[in-house]
């Protein structure tokens, strides 16, 4: 036997008691004739205690012990005569009288301690060196215990776990799909699912009536900070309902977390915000509720005084930054270079202080008289102190995207986003077609499966652009952390909509006509949701990426650096596939 | 609001109360002036009752209703006058006052009844609709239930979820892997786990001590009835254990199950069988214990008696059937065909009943005296009224296995292989390596992480047939339900078993260089387990195929047929893989 006990557990009530431990050497200190090592596992950390007058060979093997060594020790538990508060083990220490070395280590590459000096790359190349720190391992811990708490609550509520298959066809559309040659069938392919969205609408056909998985999904996209091309989300699919019942239910999931994990008791129903105003009010849809320094709109005020940048502009709006009026010239300039930033692209920043006084000095004086000024203060309901920031452009919702960067960004600068603060709320009424400049023709916003909201029928015939869906996304912190809709289930209108989409028959039929085909036998009105497990956690945890949620994460060009994949097949993998690799030129 | 309740939730405590189903229906009966409809959801069935003497139109469009149409009625709960015992909800009906139709339906390809006139092509071909006959539905629901179980049981006991990753890098050694090229690393190619034996290594390197995951795994082999190319795997890996620890644990897995599950109270520990008992004794490394007809060794009994086909074996033995004497030529003959099929590969089969006088009457009377016999029937304890069956052959082991499917199918023709009844038992002491043929030398029986038994390790250098190895496999009634070992944690010794098993130096590197590295820093002692999360749903179930209780399987050529996967690509897929599809004509 290993170990009795962990290095968590042992109390000043155990005191007196022969116990045997084993884990890992964080640190050894020698203090007079004493030597103590930390040692570490899971659990915790327990003090040794090595007493050279006692047993000098001992103590000295101890010393020569490495950091990072894995040992098991035999010893008696005594009450320490400094304590560690700071250690749920901090009373006591093991008085050791046998040690082992059940393994040496050499001298890891980086430092195991939350503070440690290893970088991002070398990090993730020893991984498993990583992830014994434990604000690593909180983060992995965090995840098994929420998905703990999301499956009881989904069970309690008689939702069936699934698994759907990860082997399945190509869809073409849509985001881009990892494939998988298959040997038996040869020239075809597997894909892997970027959703199981067909596959659980058919459990709804099947009848299983609430369905949910935590489950693996896939894209093959260019990756960006918080994308990783597998990532983890957990699915759900309800019958006979509609889009209050699934956001009820939904937002009760949202708030056992909360509670369970967080300890935070959210009582009040969730703000449902239609994504109009959304995106009127944030120029978002998934707004950061967590302060205010909701958008203005100056178009009424500000235009026709000869200034001809505004004069010129679709669209003029600001926010309100309280107390922001101290901001210095260097500041100001800051921000505008941060909205003049590639990715963000405002032409310019308009200010106006509020002063001591009331009267408003802004950047554009010579254009605005006073009053004038005084009318926008009243619209901000600005007072002393405060800092209005403006921005205009041609282009009305580019320009309330720029305004939403630099709302988001005085809200870090101001300290408003704080990490252990929740602000969550239902975005609603979605559009569900989008215009695609690319390809010239709208495109669904979600999916083609989701059902455009029942008065809006008509306008699929007239106004495209203007029908609503019945779609809703959670957000919490400015984070989209779930989404989804109440699908169609009829199959005329689901054939509508391929068409509105420019699927011609034969290729609706290719792609989802096993959908379609079992929408002829029965299928119940149905909708869901997925919410993304990594955004839940990081959320949970204070992360920035989802990656430090991941046990094993992928860089940025889809590698994982710790084991070298992906790397070449042998000549005999690809010849069994029937594949030959022919990589052009780079254009 | 679709509905107030489900069609399996009311009683007759309802009654009076005015509620609102929705579900499917399953029969529409005329009776008189009355028309009942039963109407089914996943919780069960209620009746609908129309009256044409109260409303006319309304009984009418009840008698319109097809099967399998999704409908929502209005009505009050009443006493059935002619109750159903047979249904939960039997006690009542619903006196229906409005009915609209949700949804029609064509009428199914098969009844959607437990004994439905759909054959297995069909069936599969509309899951959707197989999946809605409760001798379906009902396995996947228990899948359901048996993972939050297993779930509970596992987190009680201090485990965490870890998901590993799906993209990994591929083996070439052992089963054949599934690969997915990579569009940003042109040429290069990801695997698909066969399953997370290295990075469960990983997570014990990294401190989690006790880690697991229901997870899916993926095979490239030509299929059997009871193989997928993905399964379903529960992972679990422990540090700080030896064999006997790991054991403990899973058994008490295993009695959780049958408790919670089947309300089955396991008190005793299973038994453990060493492999070479299992072999000696029921000629497989999984014996079905649900009955004993143990092999008895005949070789110094029958050999030496001018019966040149045993007088040149290397092994004779044979099995005793209780009670068979009965068997008639023609059952005798039709067992000897049995063990000549191909897949057995017996030469033929020796028989000889005890008769009710005690005397022995053999198919190889000529050669043998009643002494001998005598002493045969002795060394079975065979009664009269007993049927002892004998194969020999040239090859011990071969013989044993040829026996033992002889066995298995005396056990069934002799109803000792209830689906109700279990037997539990752990095989352990497996052998280290086994030689292949095919590549002229020794291979690892399991995997090149197993460890040797400590008191085995000087055997390595001088009989490495002879190793054993700290492995175990849980069997129940026959089936290989799980196994694992204690890994090696030592890097002199991981070095030599790859140089036993013919890795060079560079080869090892290559293919296991990231989990040799990390066991430089500090690998602790660990061991695990992988039980086949199918198998044991099946087991459960009593099912014949772990095809069952899969919501969405594969056929034997790897394709599901519903969604007509796989498939072959658009040319712009296979371009931006930099892949070529060349199929080479069969040989």
């Amino acid at each position: 036997m290993y170990r009795t006990h962990t290095c968590g557990q042992l109390r000043l009530a155990d005191a007196g008691a022969e116990v045997t431990l084993s884990g890992w050497v964080q640190r050894v200190r020698k203090l007079g004739g004493m030597t103590f090592v930390d040692l570490r596992d899971r659990y915790g950390i327990t003090q040794l205690a090595f007493d050279s007058e006692n047993d000098a060979a001992l103590c000295e093997q101890a010393n020569s012990l490495g950091r990072e060594y894995v040992i098991q020790v035999d010893g008696k538990v005594i009450e320490r005569t400094s304590k560690n508060s700071k250690l749920a083990t901090g009373d006591i220490e093991i008085a050791v009288s046998r040690l082992t070395v059940l393994n040496s280590s050499e001298v890891p590459p980086f430092t195991i301690e939350d503070n440690t000096d290893g970088g991002d790359d070398i990090r993730m190349k020893y991984r498993y060196l990583d992830l014994r720190r434990s604000c690593v391992s909180h983060n992995l811990l965090l995840r098994h215990r929420m998905t703990m708490e999301i499956r009881r609550y989904l069970d309690s509520m008689n939702f069936v776990e699934i698994e759907t298959p990860v082997l399945i066809g190509s869809t073409p559309e849509g985001a881009r799909d990892f494939v998988v040659p298959s040997r038996m069938n040869p020239g075809q392919f597997y894909a892997l699912p970027q959703s199981p969205q067909m596959f659980k609408q058919l459990l709804m056909v099947a009848g299983f009536d609430r369905y949910f998985q935590i489950v693996k999904c896939f894209r093959d996209e260019d990756l960006r900070a918080d994308r990783q091309p597998e990532f983890t989300q957990i699915d759900c699919e309800m019958s006979f309902v509609e889009q209050q019942d699934v956001i009820g239910l939904f937002e009760g999931m949202a708030k056992h977390l909360f509670k369970t994990i967080r300890g935070i008791e959210l009582t009040e129903p969730f703000m449902q915000m239609p994504w109009s105003d959304a995106m009127r009010l944030y120029g978002s849809d998934k707004p950061d509720l967590r302060f205010g320094m909701q958008f203005v709109e100056l178009m009424d005020i500000l235009k026709g005084h000869g200034f001809a940048v505004f004069d010129n502009a679709a669209y003029i709006g600001g926010i309100c930054a309280t107390g922001a009026a101290t901001y210095t010239r260097k500041q100001l300039d800051q921000l505008t270079d941060f909205v003049k930033r590639p990715q963000i692209g405002a032409k310019g920043l308009v200010y106006a202080r509020v002063e001591a006084d009331g009267n408003v000095k802004s950047s554009v004086d010579k254009f605005y008289t006073q009053d004038v000024l005084q009318q926008m203060k009243a619209a901000f309901d600005a007072k002393p102190g405060d800092l209005i920031l403006i921005l205009s452009g041609d282009d009305v919702m580019k320009t309330r995207k720029q305004l939403c960067e630099l709302r988001l960004e005085m809200g870090s600068q101001l300290g408003l986003r704080d990490k252990n603060k929740f602000a969550c709320l239902w975005v609603v009424d979605f559009p569900l077609f989008e215009w695609s400049d690319e390809e010239g023709r709208f495109m669904a916003m979600h999916h083609p499966f989701t059902s455009p909201k029942p008065e809006d029928i008509p306008l699929l015939d007239t106004d495209m652009g203007a029908v609503r869906a019945n779609a809703y996304d959670m957000v919490v912190n400015g984070v989209e952390v779930g989404g989804g809709s109440i699908r169609i289930h009829d199959k005329q209108l689901q054939n509508k909509m391929f068409e509105l989409l420019g699927f011609t028959q034969q290729r609706a039929e290719e792609q989802f006509g096993f959908l379609m085909n079992a929408f002829k036998y029965g299928a119940p009105p149905h909708g869901g949701l997925a919410y993304g497990l990594d955004r839940w956690v990081s959320l949970f945890a204070g992360l920035d990426s989802i990656r430090d949620c991941i046990a094993f994460p992928k860089n940025n060009s889809g590698r994982d650096v710790m084991c070298d994949a992906p790397a070449p097949l042998e000549p005999k993998q690809l010849d069994e596939l029937n594949l030959v690799v022919d990589i052009k030129e780079k254009k």
